[in-house]
């Protein structure tokens, strides 16, 4: 069992679409992260949903946590509004790799270390071809990883 | 929009059970994450999948990933049986906070700081009882929250 055989077709998004429209992605299909794509329609990033939420919350809340506590009701409600007219490729973390990939020859074990490493639940399945471009095969998930590995 | 707003029953699983059957559960049902319990069902750990996975990950492979490429595809593919036997309380992380809780007064600002803090797609919504035992009013997770605020 190998990459190529797990990766499976995936949603994806691309990277200039409005943040709130990829939040409606990830919420209408019940996705467990979204993949980002660029303008070519190559992988740019995979964003764990908790990542995404991460996004919503405003840059002095994620520095100093207990100021959640000061916002009200009413304004945390409206949390999504903090990303609209926002692209959402500015909406992504930095400082983390932004797209856990294998090769279509990885094994089930180096997925799974991938997957524990960076805590994402999606990998991208990239075939590099001849000219350095990369080919997306697909997307491995957590889940996908552990339904296939049960049984054997 | 509060916590105990939000919360909604989900699948709980013993933490004496074998491992083996949590990640059964996990994939029959689809979960982005456990909710791990005690025998009193008192809420013990709310585990990723990524986190699931890690535990099949053999510990000199976690300390260097390089190592995961020498495991042949047969070994690889029978990764499940590295905790045939083990209960799931034996193969949760350590060192990581297990279970991202909220009070059921909790802010959509709480829970979105919270689970991006600890990255973890579910959080447990726990009511301090008289006693000092919490009662487990439900989880809510990142699919959930991001749903409730779309369209506010």
């Amino acid at each position: 069992m190998r990459a190529r055989d797990l990766a499976q077709a995936y949603i994806t998004i691309d990277k200039e679409a409005e943040a709130l429209e990829a939040v409606g992605v990830l919420v209408e299909h019940d996705l467990p992260g979204l993949l980002v794509v660029d303008s070519a329609g190559q992988p740019y990033a995979a964003v764990p949903a908790c990542d995404l939420i991460r996004a919503l919350v405003p840059g002095y809340i994620r520095e100093d946590p207990v100021l959640a506590e000061v916002i009200d009701e009413q304004h945390a409600d409206h949390l999504c509004q903090a990303v609209a007219g926002r692209k959402l490729v500015d909406c992504l973390p930095v400082g983390r790799p932004l797209l856990p990939t294998a090769a279509p020859d990885c094994t089930a074990m180096e997925l799974a270390e991938l997957m524990a490493r960076t805590r994402s639940p999606l990998i991208a399945v990239i075939e590099q071809g001849a000219t350095g471009q990369g080919r997306l095969l697909g997307v491995i998930t957590a889940a996908h990883l552990l339904r296939q590995l049960l049984h054997r």
